[in-house]
């Protein structure tokens, strides 16, 4: 990347805050799309790094369009606190946290969330990924959602207690749903039996809670009311109090939900 | 069909007791790879039926080398005793029920548990569905696993401790991790927000169950131990205490598992 490149006035240019698995997919997306991203910066550098790194905040370029700050929820606010006042939109990506924690701060900011479970060792489509977006004012937001749509085809603007309420769906639509699985993998394993034999039935699983609503989709003891079966599977849990307080607890939800 | 190929000697027949969505998926697939479906018994007749039906038990053909009792799991005992003693053999399609239960009453017998679950509008490749099997004696078991054969191409002999564990795990895989995404659907609905906007995180979240172990794909709040989110959104749950416990205790599970 030369000088004058960079310096390109009429392109908006992007600084990454973060080295997780959010920051490296976006990253590697931006720069996919012809994106400007002139700097990356966090406590340690990755080993691979397509983009010029800093650990030292006096290093940090103010003259970036977007400073994407991707990192742990927790560390949001200490790390906004390294940022000098730029003039830039500052946001970050965390589904649970309001933009009032830039507030004191920055004349410009929002937050840019992407509604997906990111992993290092895996390729996402981020052109199909929702993005929720929320910006400090009108302006600001409109650039946010033109800045957006560049990244995904699927950009929403969404306020803070929309934003909350489908990060905590998510948590039990992907971390619970996926513990779930986690459970049989290990009541599996206590008999030596091979996880990948469940693969038909989630294939089914999965395709029935796209196709039909979730809701109308349920089946088994609990959906029935079957006793005897619940209280069989019960007695079979005994040695792991966890995994029956949980089968009780959803069982229980369940039979509440399609007793209505 | 003519009477000619119903009574082939040397082909194997079968009568279907039950008219739920395993009977119907059952007969649909048995016809479709030649097998003769020679009578389907049940109390009240499908709208559908593409085999000789009766509701009359004295009308029960005791000629059929296998009889598939696929109801309801407490009704397996009381229709056993509407069935004459045959010589052929006699098994349930239940995953959490004895063999025993046939003991005092046929020479023959056996399980054939499809691990799938049937939707009446939904086809299923019944080939790729694992069926397990159980004999009440070499003899047995070994005619039994040449007839799942040829039904599926994934059949399995399980013994009864084997089998009822498998159920348990399809408990927590299927239905559990369905109603976890009914859960994420309810929450949504509060903010009139549409399920399908959790679409792309619902693929991912499956194809890394599927391609990683569901242990290793675990994320989120819980597995991070991000107390600060993990008190937000159960303050949120307030007004669901069904869901607000599932989110304690599953969160408490998974907390306490990746702490080992």
């Amino acid at each position: 990347m030369t000088v004058s490149t960079i310096n390109d006035t009429n392109k908006e240019s992007v600084i990454i805050i973060g080295t997780g698995s959010v920051a490296t997919h976006l990253i590697n997306h931006l720069l996919s799309i012809g994106t400007l991203v002139i700097q990356q910066y966090g406590r340690s550098k990755p080993i691979e790094t397509k983009v010029p790194f800093t650990n030292n905040p006096k290093e940090l370029r103010t003259d970036a369009s977007y400073y994407i700050i991707s990192v742990s929820d927790d560390a949001i606010d200490e790390v906004s606190q390294h940022l000098p006042r730029v003039e830039g939109i500052v946001v970050h990506t965390a589904g649970s946290v309001g933009i009032d924690i830039f507030e004191s701060r920055f004349k410009n900011y929002g937050v840019l969330y992407p509604l997906q479970s990111f992993s290092n060792n895996r390729t996402i489509n981020m052109l199909s990924v929702p993005f929720l977006i929320e910006g400090n004012s009108d302006q600001t937001e409109i650039k946010l959602l033109q800045f957006a749509k560049k990244i995904s085809n699927n950009v929403y603007i969404m306020s803070y207690q929309e934003r909350i309420q489908i990060h905590l769906a998510a948590v039990f639509a992907c971390n619970f749903s996926n513990y779930m699985n986690t459970i049989a993998e290990e009541l599996l394993k206590n008999k030596n039996i091979e996880f990948s034999l469940l693969k038909p039935l989630l294939q089914e699983t999965f395709e029935k809670i796209l196709t039909a609503k979730p809701k109308d989709a349920q089946t088994g003891p609990a959906k029935r009311n079957d006793k005897e079966i619940i209280e069989k599977h019960l007695k079979m849990l005994t040695n792991n109090p966890n995994f029956q307080e949980i089968y009780k607890l959803v069982s229980k939800s369940i039979a509440d939900l399609y007793k209505k």
